[in-house]
């Protein structure tokens, strides 16, 4: 008890920062208090009264689009949705046992799982700071479940390391602190950071490089009892007569470094890739299924958009119905698009030229995603892997365990390959059965004796042959930012572009519902002009 | 496909090396394999066939009792089992809304939480490699889910840093690493490294600096939006027109070593805290109440053993009925003590002298919980956190989040208090409403407009006054581990222990399993012998 202080409520504390200088003041203000800022999500938009009468026309059954159709309709708009594909989420999405999918080539696949397993070929986890899609999930009564994210025990393989032997995480990480805390320690000893930090720091620096290093009493890491408890042991404590534990021996720091362990710490400490993560309950498809039970009476599916126009008088949809046939005009007094940015370049549109530059200036990423259908989860079972990812520096990029139904007996789904760069591109100029055999023999580097023999039946998407986004997601750099960022976003009259594309969390289900928020927000208010 | 490599199986090479050295070289070379050794599980015991018409006794329905007499049931053994209390489960244990619970010194707790919500007084916790309980709990139907061990958004507070304002766990995690990573990069400038690595190491070296600190391309550490990719922003990523992030201020160094996050940067690494971490679905008390629907039928409750003796002719075992009273006398052929050290040593017996001296050796830890159930997840829906537990340097330990139930409305259990030491002294003298307002009061550092406002009712378990150990559990040292464990773990002619506290595994309950599967395999042949 002794210790506690008197300090302000965190809401009083806010509240007078806000009184003073407004959001930025109270962001920059919460990381003092030691809450750093997580979220732009203010809650759900405040759109109380449309301009009675007034329509809004969406252009994609997204999560972006979904949401401006939900807010806005809530909010008083008639709104109507046209969707290309017969089913709403884009790109929220999830590949079950029966499902048929036809990539643009012409490959079709006929999803072979058994029941209750899935792919996801596009987002597969959800942040802890993805404030705005959590909501939404809670709100449209989606069950989320902990995606297993981080995982110590899943392998690191780099062909240029250890002979190409796949090695645990946690005995690289453990060997990579450890011989980085020794030589700092050298470094002090040789007065090297005399100049840099004070004698007091000194000492609390070594002993933090003592504890977090697990150095010996000389500064030394070095085999031993200690140093296993972090990479592991050779022989691990035990119960009874020979129970008394025997340490491993420590890698060479030189295969340490060639592993390029740092990488995956790195990525490990990523903001978008910090602990706690989450997965819905049956598939990330469910966001989208669950999105569609509250907008679903608002979409007309197979609507292949064909024009976009506006004047004075409002907007015009030219859509043709790729199931049944016909063009159909469409108007609206406004209109949200969220047609993905490489489709949208082909569309014709009247949008001013900037709008245009800016739509076709972002360019796509490319991303290559198997699952292979396994009869045994041996990743559990044999290598005691439940969950999180096995990194590879071959061109399947990683083999990701399954974060739901651990324990069970039967078939389980492998994140097999999730390919970009020049493998992605390699991966998906194969047919969908060269994908899976090239994803059985390099994710064989990580559990050689039972890869091929307990497979069962795989299956691939390669986004840049998914024709209704010809791409995974847009790709900004700070040239592109500079130039074309706000022209993008910017309300045009009648039109406001939405989407993942049109924000700074970019390949993200909340960039898309951010976007669309801010998109919605600002038509608003000028449908409140009009 | 072109960098998978030939190898042999995984199993063919083990087969192989075993057939040259034995179980140990198999171990060591599973090393050099990439697979470090995890378990000591070698499967169920094969105790088939036991002496016809021998008996065991054994004493406690603990983990290590339990399964003791289910595996020597099965193998063919008569067995009975003693034990103190009115429930079977020991250590393993959970209080629920209704129980009551008295502790020693008189005071009665009746838990107050709502349907659904639990405390564990005891493990809660249960680390992917050990296979020993992870096996049984799949063969005695326990289901199992996510702990949630590591979370990157949980706190640190350490009253001698930032002023006692608590900090997130990635924002001194990544300005730990980040400075050390810059003192490295410092250290090499200064050729200080040079007699340590060669110059391709070095070159190696400086990229994984870069890579792992977020330094910048003159290897500073800085506040940039990419430092603040690992530590948070100030302002983070959004959508729209106002999307752009703001990077967020660095700490100070010596604010960061002396908040001592090194010290939990060691512990999330400790093989016994890695990722993936499980608990059981309802309780961890549900792993007791699997194994004793095994054994139930064998179990005497409410016995408490007062005398423990063997001769020629079998064991003795003389125990009261703490319910009916009266005093029995049970005998058999052998038996199987499984009571707590600091309890046996209590009870008399006629084991050699060495053996009571090391019952007699190894002290107990203590260790204080406490359950706060809360009326709304104000951490989740405030401040972002799911599951894993907040730091502090106050008695209270930490504050642990509920792993279960995530974004649920409706009251919900923190644990306020894991205290051990003097802190865990402190708080075991005080009353049980004492360890609930200490636990407020300190708890409240992390969530002060929160805390005490959404306390509903609370529970506590001072481990140092639970009649049936008295203590939390045995703390062996290097120097009674050379004196006494032999002595402890040897069978006794016909009288064996077992326990947490006849294993290297201490405080877990895979100790206590691998502990009684090691003594009944000894105990078997001991009984084939006979």
């Amino acid at each position: 008890m002794s210790s506690t202080r008197q300090t302000p409520t965190r809401r009083q504390f806010l509240h007078a920062i806000g009184l003073m200088g407004g959001t930025a003041a109270v962001y920059n203000l919460m990381t003092t208090f030691g809450h750093a800022a997580e979220t732009r999500f203010p809650g759900p938009p405040k759109l109380a009264g449309a301009r009675p009468g007034a329509s809004v026309i969406v252009l994609g059954a997204g999560l972006a689009g979904m949401l401006a159709a939900y807010e806005l309709e809530k909010a008083g708009y008639k709104v109507q949705i046209l969707e290309y594909q017969a089913r709403a989420g884009g790109r929220n999405w999830s590949l079950y046992g029966g499902d048929k999918f036809t990539e643009m080539g012409g490959a079709t696949q006929t999803v072979g799982f058994a029941k209750g397993n899935y792919l996801n070929p596009g987002p597969w986890r959800i942040p802890h700071h993805h404030r705005t899609l959590l909501h939404y999930c809670k709100a449209f009564g989606v069950a989320l479940e902990p995606f297993i994210q981080f995982n110590h025990n899943a392998y690191i393989h780099n062909s240029d390391a250890f002979g190409g032997a796949p090695q645990r995480y946690k005995s690289l990480a453990a060997d990579f602190e450890g011989n980085i805390a020794e030589l700092v320690g050298k470094a002090i000893d040789q007065k090297a950071l005399d100049t840099q930090l004070t004698p007091e720091d000194l000492d609390r620096l070594k002993e933090a490089l003592r504890g977090w290093g697990m150095l010996d009493k000389d500064m030394r890491y070095t085999k031993n009892l200690r140093s296993s408890e972090h990479r592991g042991y050779a022989l691990p404590p035990g119960g009874g007569v020979n129970g008394a534990p025997q340490p491993s021996d420590l890698f060479p720091f030189d295969e340490v470094l060639k592993s390029g362990v740092w990488g995956q710490m790195a990525f490990f400490m990523n903001d978008e890739f910090q602990t706690t993560m989450f997965q819905p309950v049956g598939g990330m498809g469910m966001i989208g299924k669950g999105f569609a039970k509250q907008v679903g009476h608002l979409i007309t599916y197979n609507a292949k958009v064909t024009k976009l126009f506006q004047d004075k008088a409002g907007v015009t949809v030219t859509y043709a119905d790729t199931e049944k046939g016909g063009v159909t005009e469409a108007k609206a007094d406004f209109c949200v698009c969220t047609i993905p940015l490489a489709v949208l370049s082909q569309i014709e549109t009247n949008l001013s030229d900037k709008k245009t530059a800016a739509i076709q200036a972002v360019p796509y990423s490319n991303s290559v995603k198997i699952g292979l259908e396994m009869r045994r989860r041996f990743w559990e079972e044999d290598y005691a892997i439940y969950g999180g990812h096995s990194f590879t520096s071959q061109e399947i990029g990683l083999v990701s365990y399954p974060n739901f139904d651990f324990f069970k007996d039967g078939p389980a789904v492998l994140l097999g390959a999730f390919a970009g760069g020049p493998g992605g591109y390699r991966l998906a100029g194969m047919t969908p059965e060269q994908r899976i055999e090239t994803a059985l023999a390099q994710g064989s580097v990580f559990h050689p004796d039972s890869y091929r023999k307990e497979f069962s039946n795989g299956a691939s998407v390669a986004w840049n042959r998914v024709p209704w986004v010809m791409g995974c997601c847009a790709r900004w750099n700070e040239d592109t930012r500079r130039e074309h960022y706000q022209e993008l976003v910017a309300l045009e009259d009648r039109v406001v572009l939405a989407g993942e594309h049109a924000s700074y969390v970019g390949c993200w289900m909340e960039g898309a519902l951010l976007s669309s928020i801010d998109a919605i927000t600002r038509l608003h208010q000028r449908a409140l002009q009009a």
